[in-house]
């Protein structure tokens, strides 16, 4: 079966679309400024479930996906859109202007001001399609292509409390019942937070040379990052940092690894930068995984002396 | 219950949205150019059913409802982006090819480039949500809010054939197998031409004062006309022009009638225009219908002697 990943890999050469390929588009808007977009189709049942979080939860997670697009790009949030799918039982529940009151609280934080948007009824299950769009000063839009040999990698913030939080979930787990280092865990997946402030100072400090947002995991992002750069890379198991709590969720070393690895939806940054720059990185939360090599398409996990080539192993719809 | 449309309207005013109430969004680009972003949800067996239609033809219709937004504003659609939900049996068929043929096709007549997009899995039914952006030049976004007493009240075409053709396929009758005529009503449900030629005219030659397309039906959306421009209406029966080939679906003149006028997704433009600027006026496919009036919120239909007051009629959601 093919991946969606293949699938829009062939739709762009068969359509040349030569703006498709990295967390937002990136269009001109004036003489100074890029306007950068994105898009993200969030289902119910596939992207959240009704009993695992709250209507204001999924609002703000809906506005939330979509604004670490835009962190990724280093731009600034500005307007969004808001085409929402809703089966007639819901609409005669409070959930809509639960999940609006969400939206709007995140929005409020952000200055996204919600210009547009289409209510429709749908069959059964629940649907949104988020769009936001952001500014960035012409030309400083941090895409995926610009990593090269020798650059280091990094990421910021912690990784795999998501996923630990998805696994906590389906094991039944519930946020209000739960001790409080499983809220935690479970707060990485019902209530992230995009990077916006620093994917902003990595593109106003032209520090940055390639980016992306960790929503598939960091074996596919890393992945997604080389790919568009014609790289490979090499990191080091020891430098991921893997979320302190998780050690709730599993106490096998390998297994907490293999979360921060693959787990997906955790909404950091991935990027990198070259060692001229790093002296001006002044970034607590970022931590240094590893280097770009030449090896195209070749991504090496160095744990100890052993070197494992790291296959694809984030969320995948198909 | 309430209405999709009193549920926007309480989120404007609780949310102070500004930009929200026209087909379009319209947002400054440049010092000469106004953005103009619209986004429509199409939900599979609300907007469209796999066995009435084919997949190229959901691809362009996806498209064709959010270019009759652009074409409503008076504006020139310039790029998309499309965010597809697809059940996993759906993902193996080549559905999903045929629908971006066809979405393809009408793009690239109306040179439309694909920026951005999202797929996900869905656990059963088929979504789209379509996303187009246009340009117009600065501040001659046609709104629905210029419509003043007096001005004349103008649709493009003939309505009630997208319902006609709904008709039609609700009684079995299928595309293939059906005769010219009916053929004729059931491709304006299933292959809607957005008017973009007739808007951007419009615009141009600053003929409108208001505008919207006819996607919910025309006793709808003069609704939502008049009360954008805080105006009332009052119409003609015998100008409104209804699709002459409705009589294969029915012989009753006030049926035919009503088609024309609760009739929903014909995707012609309704637009208002000041006496003076009428000797301007080239669009042969134009029809005077009546006159907005000072009622505000009273919407007359005048058949012979009678006058009656129009109940909204077309299509809700909720």
């Amino acid at each position: 079966m093919r991946t969606e990943f293949d699938f829009i890999n062939n739709l762009k050469k068969k359509y040349t679309l030569n703006h498709i390929g990295d967390d937002c588009a990136v269009l001109p808007k004036d003489s100074e400024t890029d306007l950068v977009i994105t898009t993200d189709l969030i289902v119910e049942d596939i992207d959240f479930r009704l009993d695992w979080t709250t209507p204001e939860l999924v609002g703000a997670k809906t506005l939330a996906v979509s604004l670490s697009d835009i962190a990724a790009m280093g731009a600034e949030p500005k307007w969004a859109l808001l085409s929402i799918g809703i089966p007639a039982n819901i609409w005669d529940s409070d959930f809509v202007d639960r999940f609006y009151d969400g939206w709007f609280t995140l929005a409020r934080h952000y200055e996204v001001e919600l210009v547009g948007g289409d209510i429709s009824r749908t069959p059964e299950k629940i649907v949104f399609d988020s769009i936001v769009a952001g500014e960035v000063i012409k030309g400083k839009a941090i895409l995926r292509s610009g990593a090269m040999p020798g650059d280091s990698i990094y990421v910021t913030g912690a990784l795999g409390g998501a996923f630990g939080g998805l696994m906590l979930l389906e094991s039944g787990f519930r946020y209000s019942n739960s001790s409080k280092r499983h809220q935690e865990i479970i707060a990485k997946q019902l209530r992230p937070v995009p990077q916006l402030a620093s994917g902003k100072y990595l593109s106003e400090h032209g520090i940055a040379t390639a980016m992306i947002d960790l929503s598939d995991g960091l074996s596919s992002d890393l992945r997604h990052l080389c790919q568009a750069s014609g790289v490979g890379a090499r990191i080091y198991a020891k430098d991921i940092p893997i979320l302190p709590a998780l050690s709730e969720v599993t106490v096998a070393k390998d297994q907490m690894m293999a979360l921060g690895i693959n787990g997906g939806e955790d909404f950091e940054l991935l990027f990198t930068s070259k060692e001229k720059n790093l002296s001006s990185l002044n970034l607590p939360d970022a931590q240094r995984i590893g280097e770009i090599t030449e090896n195209v398409g070749r991504i090496e996990v160095i744990a100890g002396n052993e070197i494992t080539c790291l296959q694809p192993g984030g969320y995948r719809h198909f």
